[in-house]
């Protein structure tokens, strides 16, 4: 058993998104339901004619991906959110929950290499809040966001709860080709990359529920803002999304949900691949930097372990490196290691040194 | 205000489905969230290129619309499920949620005149209960149904949650023509048909709850247990939904969930017309009679206010009366009253009276 002080250091995500955690109980249990789902989508399709649509993938990657008739696919996502797991309402708002409710399922449909199109968003409140302002700003923030997508709210449901707030956030999209961009393509030699920075949103969860233990300087106050503002607003990468999945240029992609190591694991479990990454070239957010050297903190940790950062972490064939934007808009994707055969699994090149990478994962039922 | 005895000796249904009750609170607010996202729709699609798909219908009908470049139309609904107040674990099993969770959308989508195909289910478990044989049996439940129906399920999400039961059951169908059936288009002259029979889960769940006060005979143990098992294990009408939607029979078309009542206020709402309900001819479940007798409650009442029958109510052109099938497997179709103009609003025809019929609706937000 490591001693509390240790535990308090880690980089934990408690209103980390839940159903691609890397814990066991939870992992293994949504394992066996899609190979039951597999199992019956197999024996079910022999028997049937040809339907007007066919389902690509299900469980198992960040959306499902459903081949229309006309040659484009349909990418489905849903992403639950509950009062005190996923978030608190002492540390976000009305509105800031209506926009990550929608940000988290952007970033799912980014990740496909899709453009997200309609939402439908089932909210569970208990009636004391259903007759606050909460309802408005919720639906504020979400639509805050919607508008800059052009996603259209056509439906979901709204319930009464005996106590507390519960989201589940269900995103439908459309990818410009036949295809979908899975986790399961990469291939050994394929480039890393990761859009944007990391570490932010973990640390800003931090700064959040305990401060900085009185120790902030007055020119830090900005940079701890921001974190927070990482966390609580977190941005979709949906430009790069779509981008990726229009040029087909990712052979594979995740966003960061679960932190750096837990989602690229998932990515070379789908991809049944390796990886080594260089440490060096991780793009730590320049804030978390800064303020975890004061707090006597790895920074690397962060960037590595800490979850819901929401980028996007693709990979590359060498071939078409010179066809990959630099950046879009201001964020840029960043060169950060190698997809291998998978012998020696996920290694994390440090000065001379190989240090096997585990997933930093969230136990949701410890 | 009216006395206990008789608030309690009216059929509520507090197991009901939330999203569409007419109580006004929240139909009031869902309608502004209509509005926005027509209002949102509106403005935007002038300023876009003509998208790949486009949205028909959103909020407001038993599910969303959307139109595929190949000609059919994909239908999507969200129904949430929330412990205590949807259901109680109590007075049901985790085999027969799974079983109601993907039967009330089956339902909805029946209602579109579309056949289901695809599901996305987000359950929200307490770790009690996610460590119990809870999940297993659950997905037993929701699997036996979806295989009858070759309902795949392509996602979802699993999360933790501090004490109850919640789920969120998304539910993608298909339609075989270029439209669905809305509850926008009875118009004045049509007949009104109701399938199956009527009351049978809000006794049920009278029964369930209650009991029959110790005045229960022999041979009416096996009704009591029919009325129950109508209530925690109902029965979409998915054949009859894509009947009448393949052969474009039904004009307008709603599932019964609120109640007869309330589900005919809302299909007249949208159509913009009124209607007359023959009292003798609308099809009290036999079950319902015989106990209601014993039990000194009017079957009318439960026929006409009680919910979650999931019987499917539409609308047929005079002209088109030869074409409609008299039954489908075991299920009848009935004639129960015509549409009208809408001055009179929604009348229930006894006798030679004529009384003004109001919806029966449960109060979500009260």
């Amino acid at each position: 058993m490591r001693d509390e002080e240790e535990e308090g250091d880690r980089f934990e995500n408690r209103a980390r998104r839940s159903s691609r955690t890397s814990a066991r109980s939870e992992f293994d249990f949504i394992n066996s339901i899609r190979q039951r789902a597999a199992q019956r989508k197999a024996r079910k399709t022999s028997s049937l004619t040809m339907p007007p649509s066919s389902l690509l993938f299900g469980i198992g990657d960040d959306a499902a991906v459903i081949e229309q008739p006309g040659g484009l696919c349909t990418v489905v996502t849903a992403d639950l959110l509950v009062e005190e797991i996923d978030f608190r309402l002492k540390t976000t708002t009305a509105r800031l929950l209506g926009h990550k409710a929608l940000a988290v399922s952007l970033s799912d449909v980014a990740a496909m290499g899709a453009r997200p199109r309609w939402s439908l968003l089932s909210v569970g409140v208990p009636p004391e809040i259903w007759r606050s302002s909460f309802p408005d700003e919720f639906y504020s923030g979400f639509f805050a966001l919607a508008d800059r997508y052009r996603v259209a709210l056509i439906g979901g449901d709204v319930s009464r709860t005996p106590e507390r707030i519960v989201i589940d956030s269900v995103l439908m999209g459309e990818t410009a080709r036949a295809s979908a961009i899975l986790r399961s393509g990469a291939r050994p030699g394929d480039h890393i990359f990761v859009t944007g920075a990391l570490g932010g949103s973990a640390l800003g969860l931090r700064l959040l529920e305990r401060g900085m233990n009185g120790r902030l300087l007055r020119d830090e106050q900005p940079l701890v803002e921001r974190l927070i503002r990482r966390h609580r607003q977190p941005e979709p990468r949906v430009a790069w999304g779509a981008a990726l999945g229009e040029e087909k240029l990712a052979t594979a992609m995740i966003d960061i949900s679960d932190g750096l190591s837990s989602d690229l694991a998932h990515l070379c479990l789908e991809s049944g691949v390796g990886a080594k990454l260089h440490a060096e070239r991780i793009p730590v957010d320049p804030s978390v930097a800064r303020l975890c050297e004061r707090l006597q903190l790895d920074p690397l940790e962060a960037a590595v372990n800490g979850g819901e950062d929401f980028e996007l972490l693709f990979t590359l064939r060498p071939s078409n490196l010179s066809r990959l934007p630099k950046r879009i808009g201001r964020v840029p994707a960043t060169y950060i290691g190698d997809i291998t055969s998978g012998r020696d699994g996920i290694l994390l090149l440090k000065g001379s040194r190989a240090l096997p990478l585990k997933p930093g994962g969230f136990e949701h039922f410890s």
